[in-house]
Order: C-alpha cells, then sequence, then structure tokens
C-alpha cells in the first residue's frame, strides 16, 4: 500500500497515467539525458571541446540505454544517481569522456530533468484546468438557474441559486490558470550551476552555453543557477495544494449535498458497498477531500525544504523528491476525479 | 508562553511592532467599523436608504467606539463579534437602524476588514523587502569578491565568493517582490455577498455598492464575493511562507557560517549564554530558522482551511484567524530579523 | 487577532482561563524562580556552599520580583530571557553570587519550568477528561437506547443505536487517560545539565543535587538530562492533538448530526448570524473541529523540532516556545467546549 | 520519482525490503484473506452456518488467488476493493457464500489486515531498535571516552566526552522501546464492526465471533470495533515519527560533526559527487535528517485523518491509506541507515 499511485488495486482509485508518466523513472531518466545531450552539444558550440567530438558524443548519448541497476547501486552509495550515470556516459565516450558532464555537476541534472517534467506537468495543468472549467461552466448552463437551500456554518441559511454555489467551484479554477502563467517562468527553468552553482569550471563560455542549453530545451531564464533557491520549487507545490484544495471544496460540498436527507445533487456511478449493496457511496467526491488534505500536508514539507544549506542540501533536497511528484499526482488525479464526477452529475437543485 | 509576539519577555525576541499594530485588535475593529461606514454610504448613495439617514448614521458609526465586553460576550455565543457589534451599531442608529448592516453579513465585515489588513501589511512587505535586499546588496559590494569555501551536502566542495553566496540570499527576495504584486490583486478585494453570498438582499443595487465600497476603502475587485473561495487567503499565506523560507536559508548559513572552526563570518551584537560569558551565539540567524520552520509549519492549515464548506464554514474560517495573523507577524519579524543581522555583519569569507 | 486566546472579543470564544494561567507569563516565571531556589537551596545541602548562605540566599530569592523590562531587552539579545534573570539574581544574591545559578544553565530553567507547567497541565487534563467522560456516559445513559441512522462514507446505512455512535466520541477520551498516565513519566522531568548537558561543573554532587531538586519540585527522572532529546515533549504534543482530534470528530459529527434535513440533534445555546436572527449555528461544535485541526497542523512543528543539534538548538527549541503552549490551550478550549456542547445537548435521535 | 521506496535508482537509497514486503500488496491482501477465513470459521463454529459448510468454504478461501485485476476495477467503483473481493469469494463458495463475509464489512477486512501489518512491523521495529541500540552503546564503549567541543546553539561551548552526546542518541531509542510496548495493544487489534460499526448482523454471537478470530490472528482487543475511532492509528503515527525525529537528530549531529574545519568523526563509506570525486559526503546523515523531516510532515496528515465522520469516513480513511504506510517505510529505512551509518564510523572525538 506504499505507493497507492501505482498500486495493484488502489491504482483503479488513485492513479493518473499521464502524470505517472511525466513523473516516472522512465521519462526523468530521458530528461536527465536530455540534459547531458543538450550540455554537450553546448560544449562543442562553445569551442570547449571540438564540435566534431560534440556532436559524437552527443549522437552516442542520445542512443545510450543506461545500466538501472548501476544507479540503483550508486544512489545508495552517493545519494543521488548522476555520479553512477555520468560515469557510465564517459566510459561511453571513450576518449571523448572530457564531451560528458565536464563542469556540471549532479545537481544540474537532476534540477534540470525537474523542470522539463514540470514544464510537462504545466501542460498538462492547463489542459485540464480547460477542460473542468469548461464543465462546470456547462454545468452551470444546465442547472444554474435551479433552486437550493444556502447553508452556512452547516446550517440552512436562505435559498440560492445552483450557481451561486457553483460559482464557488469554477472561479478558483480560473484564478489558478492565471497563477499557473504567472509561475511558469519561475520554474520551468534551467538549472546550470556546476560544482559549487557559479558556473566557474565553464568560465567565459559559462552564459552561451547556459542560453544554449535553454534554447534547446526550452526552458527560461539561464541566466541563474537556482540549485540553492528553492523557492519555485515551494511556490510550485503550493500552487498544486491551490488546485486540489479548491477542489477539495467541491468534493466536500458534494458529499454534504448527497447526504440522505438533504439530497441536493443526483449522480449517477457512486461506488458500492460490502454490506450494503444498495448504497450509493460519492466516492469520487470524498476522493477530492482526501486528495486536498493529502496536498496540504504535503506543502509544509516541501516549505521544510527551503531551508537548503550552503550550496546543495542533500537533506531538504531529497525530501523534495519524496514530496513534490506525489503531489503533482494528487492533483493531476485531483483534476481528473472532479471532471469524472462533474460528468456523473444527473440533477443540482430544484427546478425554480 | 502563548503569545510569543506579545510576551513580557519573549517580545523582546520576537515581536515587531508595527505587523502587530496591523494585525491587532484595534486596527481590526476600525477596519470593521470602516466597512460598516462604507456600507452605509454606499446604502445612501444607491438609494437604498435616504442619502441623508446615510450620512447621519455614517457619522455616527465614525465617531462610535464598540463595547468590547460585549463583543466578547457576542463572540463566546455566535463564534464571532460582528451579530453583537450590528446589535450595538443599530441601537445607535436608533430609528435609522435599517441603515446599519442590511443586506450584509458577518463574513462581509470579517473578511472585508482582513482585505484591509493584508493590504497595510503589503506595504510594510514591500518595504522591508526593499531595504533588506538594498542592506544585502551593499554586503555583497563590501565582501561580494572575498573568497570562502562552496560547501556542498554539508562538505567543503570548490572555492567559491563570497557574491556566489550571498546571491541565493538575495535574488530570491527580489522573485518575492514581483510574487507579492501579482498577488496584490487576488487579496486586496472587497468582499460583499450578504447572506448566503449572492448579495440577494441588495438585489439590482449591489453591483453599484460594492463598487462605491471597494472606491471608499481603496480595495479590489468588487465584482466578486469570496467568502466561500480561501484559494486567495491560502496563496498569501504560502507567500508569507515563501518570504520566511528564503530568510530561513540565509539564517542556516549564517549559523554553520559562525560555527568554531568554520569562521567564516564575523558578526557583532551576538547573545550571550547564562554559563558561558564568553560565547556569541547567532541569536538572530536561528531565529530565522525558527521563523521559517514555524511558517511552513502554518502553511499546511491554512490549505486545509481551503475545504470551507458550502457558503460558509465556521471550521475553516475560525482555523485562518488562529493561523493567518502569526504567519503575518513572523514573516515580518522574519524580515526585520535579518536586516538587523545584515547591519551585523562586520565580515563574510576572505580577502582574496 | 495575533492572540485568539487572550484577544480582545474572540476570547470569548476561544479562551481557557486555567490553561492560560498555567502557561502564562507569571507562573512561567514562577517557575524558572523555583528552579533557582531548588537549586541553591539543593547546592548548600550538597556543601557546594555553605548551607546558611544558600538559605540566605533561597530566601532572598524566592522574595525576589525580577525587572520584567530587563528580561525583554536580555531576550532580544540572548534569545532568551535567563541570563538577564541570573544577573538580576547574582546581584541580588551580593557576595553571595556563587549561590546563584552556578553550574546549571538557561536550558535547566525554561525547560524545568515547562516540566512544572506541564506537570499542572496535565492535572488539569485529568480533571477534564474525566468530567468529559462523565457528561458523555451520561448522555448515553439519556439517550443511548434511542435509534438513528448510522451513516457511513456520508451515506445513510443501517440504523443504529445512539449508544453506537457517542462510544466513539467516549472510548477514545478514555484510552487517553491510560495514554496519558503512561507519558507523565517521560514529561514530569527535572532538567539539570549545566552548560553543556553533562553537569560537570557540579562534580560529583551532581546527582545528589539533581535528587534533591526533583524531590523540592515534585518532579521525576533526575538521573537524566533530557535538554538535546526531545522525544518526550513531541510525544506530549502529539497526546494534545490526539484530544483535541478525538473532540473534533465529536464535533464534526454534531455538525453534521444539526444540518436541517437530518436533525438528528438538540441543542440549546447556538450561535446567532448577523444576517439570519433564526439561525442556530452548532458553533462550539465546529469549534471542537477547527481546534482539532489546529493541533493537528502543529504537531508537524514539534516533531521538526525533534531534530535538535548537539547540545542545544536556539533555532529547534525556540519553535517549541511558539507552538507547544499554544497546542495546550487549544486542547484545553476543546475540553472545555465539548463539555459545554455535552451539557447544551437536548436530545439525540429518536426514541425507539 | 513518485515512489522512492520501491523507484529503480532511488532505491538504492530509501528502499526498506522487510518493509515494503510488511506493507506490500502481496502481505496486505494475505491478511485480507486471513480475514476473511478466520471469519468463515468462526462464523462456523458460533453455529451461525454449520461448520462443516465453515470449514470447507474457509479451505477454500485459504486456497485462491484473487483476481487483481477486478480488484483495481473494483476500487476505481468503490473506493476501495473489498466489495469486489467479496464478490469473488462468494462466487467461489457458490451455494455457501452465506459462510462468506456475511455480517461483516469492508472495512473489518482492510482495518484488521492494517493490524496485521503493524503488529510485523512492530516485531521489526523492536529488532532495529534493539540492534541499533547495542551498535550505539557499542560505539560508546568504544569512543565514550574521547573528548570534543560541546557545541550548543551553533557555537563551541565547554568540552564534553563523545558519550556525553552519544547518550543523546540513545536515550530517545530506549524510551522508544517503552513507547512501542505500550502503544501495542491499543494497535494490533481486531476491527470487526459490521455495516455500521455495532456488530448488528451478527447478533448475540457478534462477541464470541469477535474473541474466535482475535484468537485466530493473534490480535488483541476483541470487545471493540475501532472502525470510527483513530486515536490508535494516530498514536502509532507519532511512534513512526518520533523513531525518525530521534534519527533525524542523530543525522544532523553527524552532518555537523564531518564538516571540514570540525572534524569531530570519522567515516568509511560516504558518497561521491559527479564533479568533485575527493568529496566523501555523509549521505546517510543527510537521509536520517530527510526521513526525519519526512516523517513530521506526514504526522499532520494522520492527526486530521482523526477527523472521521460518523460510522465510517471515506475521506480521512483514505488519506491514511496514502500516507501512514509511507511513515512505516521511512522509519524503517531510517533504523536501517542509522545502522549501517554506526558501523561506518571509525572515530569520534579525540582520545583525551
Amino acid at each position: 500500500m506504499t505507493d497507492v499511485f501505482n498500486h495493484p488495486w488502489l491504482s483503479g482509485l488513485l492513479s493518473d497515467a499521464e502524470a505517472s508518466a511525466i513523473f516516472g523513472p522512465d521519462r526523468q531518466l530521458a530528461h536527465m539525458m536530455a540534459f547531458e545531450v543538450a550540455f554537450t552539444r553546448a560544449l562543442g558550440r562553445a569551442g570547449v571541446v571540438a564540435e566534431d567530438v560534440a556532436t559524437t558524443v552527443a549522437d552516442q548519448l542520445a542512443g545510450f540505454t543506461p545500466d538501472i541497476a548501476d544507479l540503483q547501486v550508486g544512489s545508495g552509495r552517493d545519494g543521488l544517481p548522476v555520479p553512477a550515470l555520468v560515469a557510465q556516459l564517459k566510459a561511453l565516450a571513450g576518449d571523448n569522456a572530457k564531451a560528458v558532464h565536464s563542469g556540471a555537476t549532479s545537481q544540474d541534472v537532476i534540477d534540470t530533468a525537474l523542470a522539463l517534467s514540470v514544464q510537462e506537468f504545466n501542460a498538462l495543468l492547463r489542459k485540464r484546468l480547460t477542460g473542468l472549467v469548461a464543465a462546470l461552466r456547462n454545468l452551470i448552463a444546465q442547472f444554474g438557474e435551479n433552486q437550493m437551500m444556502g447553508r452556512t456554518r452547516m446550517q440552512a441559511a436562505v435559498p440560492i441559486t445552483v450557481a451561486d454555489r457553483l460559482e464557488t467551484w469554477v472561479q478558483p479554477l480560473e484564478a489558478h490558470q492565471e497563477r499557473l502563467a504567472q509561475i511558469q517562468p519561475r520554474v520551468e527553468c534551467l538549472q546550470l550551476g556546476g560544482a559549487a552553482g557559479n558556473r566557474a569550471a565553464l568560465g567565459e563560455n559559462a552564459t552561451a552555453i547556459a542560453a544554449d542549453m535553454a534554447q534547446q530545451l526550452g526552458l527560461q531564464n539561464p541566466e541563474r543557477a537556482w540549485h540553492a533557491m528553492r523557492d519555485g520549487i515551494a511556490e510550485y507545490a503550493g500552487l498544486l495544494s491551490l488546485i486540489s484544495g479548491s477542489l477539495g471544496k467541491m468534493g466536500q460540498d458534494v458529499c454534504l449535498m448527497a447526504q440522505q436527507g438533504v439530497g441536493e445533487i443526483g449522480m449517477d456511478g457512486g461506488g458500492g458497498s460490502s454490506a450494503m449493496p444498495h448504497k450509493q457511496n460519492p466516492v469520487l467526491a470524498e476522493l477530492l477531500v482526501t486528495l486536498a488534505r493529502f496536498n496540504a500536508t504535503q506543502v509544509a514539507g516541501i516549505h521544510n525544504a527551503m531551508i537548503h544549506e550552503q550550496e546543495r542540501s542533500g537533506a531538504a533536497w531529497t525530501l523534495e523528491w519524496m514530496i513534490l511528484p506525489q503531489m503533482a499526482l494528487a492533483t493531476a488525479r485531483s483534476l481528473s476525479a472532479a471532471k469524472t464526477l462533474s460528468d456523473q452529475i444527473t440533477r443540482i437543485g430544484t427546478a425554480a
């Protein structure tokens, strides 16, 4: 039960194939290799190594399949896979080993790979936010003029329209679209710093190499190495939790609306019970609450990981690895569950 | 020891007078009264009540000092002070009671008062971020070319310049300035919703009244009642924790730099010990770490409070009251402590 | 709004006078002075200083009123009030200054004072748990055989008795009584370590002095200095959150039972609304949810504070000061609110 | 990177084979089947179904391999795998279907399966705590009389012995052994409640059936159904975080001791760098800090999940599934990493 997103049976409830692919090991390794290929090509174009050597090596790297078992051993020894990976790549390049990773460091590889995953994930977020906003606006178009009881502090207050409540589900999503656009330049960023973050080993070519890599990889802000500045990551974790949090409010509302005695919503497809076959449980609505509280919990860990000592913190950085991808998967699943839930709704409120 | 920010002696370490004033009861009550005054004036201008009556009542309200003991009793009974306050105001207005709060609700008063505090606090944040960035840039100007050991994973790596490390302290603050500007339109917002949030009791005048009030109060986005949409609040809590988190990294670095055997920094004004008078403890640097972890903890609570049931959640809303002001005070103190610490620094690194 | 427990009006909802006294500055200072008095007397009995000198000084200390403003200044400078306090006490003792604090350190004073507050608070917890268990058992006696709908996953399941649900409120409280008894020996403990925690400056008298002090102060486990081992504190924070968490479940249930359309509970004394005078809001039930989520949030901070560097962490320790007392107050208020709520209940379920 | 414990390469750093097996799907499913087998046998012995029928069915169940793909589909539909599993089991039993699961419910199966995993995990914790305490006591025996600098508030204070510091690593572990023994009766408990938790469908046989099952499964406290009382789970999560938290303090200390310029510890086997082959990074010590902060973060989520609505909360319960197993794995890895780290230490402090 330790990885609910890819668990043999809980995955039926919690998995999100697109998000799992984006943050999965295959794509992650591909991004790491993309870094190394781009770096080698940039070294060549900058004249740090001969351009034909760079091209030869980059092509070798591009076709290479790393030995994963060796990366596993290396991660146990070094705390991360890059030293082992680089050793494989240098062995592959043979006499051209100096065209591999020279002047870069482990954090450059892993943080740039993360930025590439984040970039792909942002495209998924945009797509899903758009789809969910449309689905909710469609519900408003269908049922918005229906009546229901407005409820404050868990008590009946005064009648409202269905649109009144559903606007509180959809407007935050529109705000999240705005937030996402503002955040992208702060997180879809190349990381290139070298051993201690100052690109010293790249000398006068550093800026050109970084710009070239950003161009190749489609990343932003090559001017700046962000290795020890985790504000972008923490802000991003916050956005993920804002999204799932807004959907948690929607889920909580649906759970309350679906109660016996309240009956403000009709849905197809609720879950069954092993003891009471007649029940229709609002499984996806509950799931939205779960995912919201999951991410709300995790965001604290990522904010703690901002306290990143000196030029690189092993401890704080590894904490990000343990938490951030799970937050992304929870957010993606939250969006897909909310969409499915929206599609299951057959009635809200009562015709006026 | 329960309110460290205003504690008889711990306040010496933790208090922040400007921030305490902004989030203190006096200013909060003033903001609540400002809401009621602006609302009454707007009712008059919209013709909901006679304009001269509105003016008379608004002037009465503007000069009124509420009975605090009664608000305390009322808060215990109602969960918030507004019903008791409104009863006082209606009694004050006498025959003109209908010019007071009619069509508004408690949440309008408290959330708008919060928005006014946040607006004031944002001005303080801007001022302090500017000052701290300047102080750190000044340190870079003084010591930036000095040498020090770059340290990764708590181990000596390769030499860097002092500027290399200090850039990781200052650049996130510059990013926070950008974030703050982007967030302001999402949090410095009028709240006006009425009983269930849809402004129903204000009828066709609702939009004009809201626009009038926003104008009077200097707030934004009057089109939208945000009572049940807490994404702005949660995003704001995140920004506060981003700021203190970045300063926590600076504080952690200073603690490590000040160690015996490392000696990368010289400071005036470290704290004393009751057992070892010779010691110079990096008290403010430690405090930055404390405040960062405090806010990192709290941000989870605010994200959980996004799950705001239906048209108003008593439970989630009260949780915001318990947490958000403390986060603001911790952030303000973090900024002031970082500034003082910057001013205490007499040396970083070693002249090349 | 920054100290909700002692706020001019929110205190009406959130304050707990007994708990505030226990963790308040007056009692805290009294405990700190109790440490110093007991220490001086123990020094005398151990022959470290002449016994008559010790008696004279201890009596002086016992009658002394510290200068609080000086403690505030000292806290700002030193990060804690003890160096300033000790300076005052040594000045008071004049030529006998060596009978004051010699061989002790700041952490001994503050952690022992905390243990004394915890001990008092545990007595309050025991009393309130006992009272609340009795009140809930009384409700079971009154209404336990009534029928109500069992609800799983927010949906009507099968009928149950009222006793079935109320047992889930009361049994955890009985378990908490057991937990509290088990924890007491791990937290009601003398702290005496001296400058670096090993009692070195007390030499061969250390054990006798510690035993004497524990006897005087009614504390346990004098054998062991726990200054850098915060497991007891973290476990204790966990217990506080377990208590408020169980009551949060009760509060959430009451909120759900009180909904229009559900109507499973009748209560006197719900809160009013500024817009809808007819409403009866389940204010105390909501408050139980708030306090549970507040403490659930905070417990993460205290667990993070276990990472207490070396012989004393300023950063982690200060974090405890910011969080633990608030958790105690929230827990105390949770117990008092649950008791009041129990007393307000006039009906649960339906007579069979 | 979403399941770091079983990730292709990060597992080299983070995996714990024994713990992963205990909380893995295979063992979880075996525990669920063990519940159903024991339940059917108990039904037979209580005479609810004919004993020979019960024996026949129980033997069928004991030899059955569930269709996992069907459980996955069922989990997506029902929010958990049990309805689908029970349908498979009833189909297997054919005409004897009434001997399967009749009077039990999903939560009985999953919570009892969890209790069985916890019980196995507690044996692992006991074994590892014992081994680690011995290893640390061995270090004290080897190096305890060496000198090192006592450090408070990150500053050199006064010399201490190595034993002084190492006692702060080992004593909390001994306290955790005591805590574990006290907690076991509160978490290694049978869950049997039926549809709404009151065992109504089992009638007068309920107590006997529960006692029989507890006997078969080696679990405790059959008197009580704990389905809606999650205090045991939350307390247990707290213990896990206490263990990893104490080891986080040890890890932080080792990181600080291993710094260039401090040099208080010598170790074999530190990790390498891709940029600086000469470095020896204290990878396992950093990992202890990471795991401590990971669990400190998660404990907040589990405490939030105590707010378990009514007779069963889908939302809060699913949150436990997402968090608790990860906490167990983090704790197990923390213990194994601390043991390996202890074995890597070749020197602490300086011979007196």
